[in-house]
């Protein structure tokens, strides 16, 4: 996806100078391979056997989840300047992939599809992190 | 809606103990709101003369819905431990409200849509800011 | 929160010919609040001791939220003729509605947040259907 | 992401047997990816001097990019049996597909965002089609 988010990039009619475009694409393809992620991990749990010792991390995906297509949605959005309003979007994404990485961390040896989402959460973590710092 | 939300809360099965419930449903009905709004406005400056003008307005009122749908539905939600994520998500909504009441009011005089999506945005800036200060 | 979806659409800058006004601010009202409900109900059931027994429930519900609140978001705009995948929209929304409520009534003797949630649902099931006659 | 989705879909600790998992897999990335570029177009087309002209396709747009995440996060569960609503939502979002890349067609040739746009809504429509034949 990060190539069809990049060649979409590409055809905007104006200038985009608020970002670097390689971390622009790649923070919005984090967040929506992360939002697929944890609104499947949120399910996966909803069938193990052991759910009621998973209903903090099925919480936690969910928020996640939601959290970011929100995101990824408003960094495909180029058009007017909003960069105070993604800053702090951007920030609470972080803070959620970073919650919900901690603790599908903890059941990652039991439970493959935790362990794929934690690993998708630090991704989309580290891609906030580095947006957030490339635009000051 | 507010006394539906309140209603909800009400039936959750465990203690609700991290916040003020009243400041809580106050800001899920305003989140909702603002969202619904909105997306009505940035729908009615599409149909407007001088769209043209008004193409910062429509970037402003859609990441507002976006991240008004979010947080909404993430104050929702109970179960789990999720009270830092909460804290970033509502202080970008706040963020957002803002930024976007401040564009509307900019047209308020014009546009009737934008008069109205004003003051449903600084209602859910201040819920925002409500919850924050309670949660601390 | 009807009153103001209706004010909102008063303030559309054209005539709004294609639907009945009355129904469609209905509609919009009970898709948010639906969405709502539905997010909490999913919530609530995750804290009930008996989860392992409400996973479907929280599945439905689950989806019917995603899927009340898309429907929401798209019956607040007007510009351009979106008639054929309104239908469709506000169809897959009725169907959400009709499974959830069905899902919810089996539990609301024992948990006040299905039954609840239930009636937001029939609600909306029927304010879609409403909408869908008087659109033909 | 295809990989990744299929990586996800075989962590699900039960079988799946609703539907042809290949087929679930491309229908879930067509519609994240959708969603993604609607997203992008229709600020893309926010950005153009013609933008009087393209306020339908930007309607469609953002309808189609709202149906398809609702889409791909129910494409995304698997617990319970939900498939009378995924029939109803996955035919949705292949109208709304449909609808889109009809519409981004005609501006194909000005603007290359409503070209790569048509392309991935075609590629969705396909992919809901090809899913809903599937599952019968």
């Amino acid at each position: 996806m990060t190539h069809r988010v990049t060649s979409m990039l590409d055809t905007y009619p104006k200038d985009i100078e608020w970002v670097d475009k390689q971390k622009l694409a790649e923070c919005i393809e984090a967040c929506f391979e992360c939002a697929q992620i944890c609104t499947a991990c949120a399910d996966a749990c909803l069938a193990e056997d052991m759910i009621a010792e998973l209903t903090t991390c099925i919480r936690k995906n969910t928020d996640c989840a939601d959290i970011c297509v929100t995101t990824g949605s408003i960094l495909s959005r180029q058009t007017g300047n909003n960069v105070e309003v993604i800053r702090a979007v951007v920030e609470a994404c972080r803070v959620a992939c970073k919650s919900c990485a901690d603790e599908c961390a903890q059941h990652a040896d039991h439970h493959d599809h935790c362990r794929v989402c934690a690993e998708a959460c630090r991704r989309c973590e580290q891609a906030c992190a580095d947006l957030l710092s490339s635009i000051g």
